[in-house]
């Protein structure tokens, strides 16, 4: 992931019409368009008006935005392809597979039969006390 | 996807404490607590305290709260394992792979090394003209 300031981030010429974009929603905090590379047609990214490459520094009003119009987004692009759902997706940081340095929420209309999978594995705990312990020890890392 | 009442529901009874689980965050709106069946160690739920199948239906204060308390909880996720980043996902109906029928935000917390990987894949649009009427048919759906 290449860091870029606001002045070379896609996202922020996209926001400002420098790049152009099918936008499906705009209000003051928070700005939608069509990802190109779609998992499905229809697949939008919403994004923060505000540059910020991790999610960890975009301001609560933003990320209030950004999940309050999630679903209603969410409903319209799985209706517009006849779907039967939708998935919401973000990576935060590189090793989770962020490529553009401008926090963004994926929206995902399905289908049943569109034969997309998420990837998927269950791991397990030790036992019940290892996992409360984990439970115990991120209480502590959270920075409220 | 089984449809459960308030009642019947395995989240409901975590949050009321009928159901143990190893917490990491609770507040009048959102309860978090430990993923049984992980794909990394750390990965939490967030789920709203009032039960509804469907981000959809899910009051807009619910919706604020999980989304201002991600990134918080993916942050201390994260550092609980020496991570370096994380991931958001959300599951709306069953064909977008939601298996429990309460609205529930996956934390994935990641390491560059975990092995794990998300599905991907691109598709494309026949051309602008035909992304831009998407878009706008789009917005003609959405319900604001």
């Amino acid at each position: 992931m290449k860091l870029a300031s606001k002045e070379d981030c896609v996202f922020c010429k996209i926001i400002s019409g420098e790049i152009p974009c099918s936008k499906v929603y705009e209000d003051d905090l928070v700005f939608a368009f069509l990802d190109i590379a779609p998992i499905n047609q229809g697949h939008i990214l919403i994004v923060p008006k505000e540059h910020h490459a991790s999610l960890t520094r975009v301001p609560a009003k933003y990320l209030e935005a950004m999940m309050r119009i999630a679903p209603v987004i969410g409903q319209a692009a799985m209706r517009e392809i006849d779907g039967d759902g939708f998935n919401l997706h973000l990576s935060n940081g590189e090793a989770a597979g962020q490529i553009i340095a401008h926090a963004h929420l994926h929206v995902v209309p399905r289908q049943a039969t569109d034969g997309f999978c998420w990837g998927h594995r269950t791991l397990s705990y030790e036992n019940d006390t290892q996992r409360n312990e984990m439970a115990e020890s991120i209480v502590k890392r959270m920075k409220l």
